[in-house]
């Protein structure tokens, strides 16, 4: 297989060995692989891969084909079109892959899109509905819109019913924002005046948290999945107990096999039907071919994209 | 009726006329009323009592005889011995509460006992069961645990087969507590060398949040309802993003009449079996008549009580 190698810093490919399932697994060909800010941080060092995922290939989603299955697989069967969200290695001809994070990728659906699918989809589910508990016609504001986790948050918000108060630094990229049915797409600096929010998804960082408290409706919950703007925020906890609200934290990739497992048929069940007709769909920003990696990070980097930059294999 | 009022920071002691049940409301003869700090910072103007109390009488917790019933009030009957969370008004011979709010006292409780019950030990299982989804095995670090609330969550929690590590400031009460069945009763100070905690309750305030943040384990909770030492906190958002954490804030006292007949349905369910039992019970600190209201404020204002402050009428 040709996988991604992150070496001192750089991207190169290298040819390495197939590995081979071990039982419960299967082995993917990979044809299209999204990128995340988290692969960016692990390049420099920052964000190091789980034991169970190689160190070195970084990746965290994936589509593509079964081609083996190790010992006691049987959720799939070669040929089948699959998907997941991994803890590394998913920049790669070849993956293996625990059966039970495997999601079909539905008919139609083209391995480009599906391949920039899991990591945004269930991250943004995991924090608006399973941390969240959010419900048809509450108010949700969803910073950093424009992204991989917010485009996919701003449909599913909107899918469930929410009134979508997106925020996107970007004027350039408010009307794609818009098209997904944000009921207004604002700039962060005035977003608290659209308010109060039962919702708050911060993909941001610190910069916003003082707003978001005082712009949350009573009983409103904010989940933090992004601190790339800055991490240290000044909480006000005597307004935490007035407006009976609670801040959650998470991360996807350090939880345990059965978390993600769990995460993935929640959102087999309750996001794949919507995928599988239209209702959700996966923004492209670009694609690369592997080889040309370092061009796809370097357009990451580079920021304003609306939605997702995918490798192909 | 005599009834316990606030005048420019004042308490006296006036004669009022007795108040009517309203529809489902019930007039309780009231024997006993616990003091809670809110009702120092509602003496000193700093928590208005919500628009369905009264204004300038404080109390947010009473037991008593049930002396008749308004229009539609079905739950009690006259002479039933009662108890409740009420929104103020509890520090006067007489009382009107929705009969949602009432609960039986137990046989074989004194209403010295009941009367400090309802606040103390609503707030506590509302913070660590209904927020904090605290469940058997977990590990608890409980601040403050000699207070009203803190003896209550102690018992709550040990009951609910957890460890519980309860900080409490003054060492002539560690033995107190350790005796409600805390595994251990540390310093402030130090506390987080006895972590991690699955779920922590702040009654303190501001100054443990750091170390409550480091000293959590992953999936950790943090349920602040006490900000008396300070509440403005820096948190650290990726330490909260990493331990997959959450914090919450409340308070009962602003909530909506459903939500404390919630909370209070779920208190009979779930602790006044233990309260009938004796397996739970409410630490009294000293009894106070009704006339010696000032007295009682001291006394509650001077610190180091082990339980609660009782007035009787």
């Amino acid at each position: 297989m040709r996988s991604v190698v992150i070496r001192d810093g750089d991207l190169v490919l290298e040819e390495r060995a197939d590995p081979i399932p071990g039982a419960g697994q299967v082995l993917v060909a990979v044809k299209a692989a999204g990128l995340n800010a988290a692969d960016l941080l692990q390049r420099r060092g920052f964000y190091p891969a789980p034991p169970d995922a190689p160190a070195d290939v970084p990746g965290l989603e994936l589509s593509g084909e079964v081609v083996a299955l190790g010992e006691g697989a049987t959720r799939f069967t070669v040929g089948d079109r699959v998907m997941a969200v991994v803890g590394g290695g998913g920049q790669s001809t070849r993956a293996v892959v625990h059966e039970r994070l495997l999601m079909p990728v539905p008919n139609g659906v083209i391995h480009i899109a599906a391949g920039g699918f899991p990591e945004a989809f269930t991250t943004a589910h995991d924090a608006l509905f399973t941390q969240c508990g959010l419900a048809m016609g509450e108010r949700v504001c969803i910073h950093g819109a424009a992204g991989g986790v917010g485009t996919a948050a701003v449909q599913l918000a909107v899918s469930a019913g929410c009134e979508v108060t997106a925020t996107v630094r970007d004027p350039a990229r408010h009307a794609d924002v818009t098209a997904l049915g944000a009921a207004r797409v604002v700039d962060p600096a005035g977003f608290a005046d659209h308010g109060p929010f039962d919702v708050v998804l911060e993909l941001v960082g610190a910069p916003n948290m003082a707003a978001n408290m005082t712009s949350l409706a009573s009983g409103g919950r904010i989940a933090v999945i992004g601190v790339g703007a800055g991490a240290t925020a000044e909480i006000n906890l005597l307004e935490l107990m007035r407006s009976r609200a609670r801040i959650h934290g998470s991360t996807l990739r350090a939880r345990a096999l059965e978390d993600k497992a769990d995460a993935a048929r929640r959102v087999e069940r309750h996001v794949l039907p919507l995928l599988a007709t239209g209702r959700v769909q996966v923004p492209i920003s670009s694609t690369f071919p592997l080889d040309d990696v370092a061009a796809a990070y370097d357009a990451f980097a580079a920021g304003g994209k609306f939605g997702k930059i995918i490798l192909t294999a």
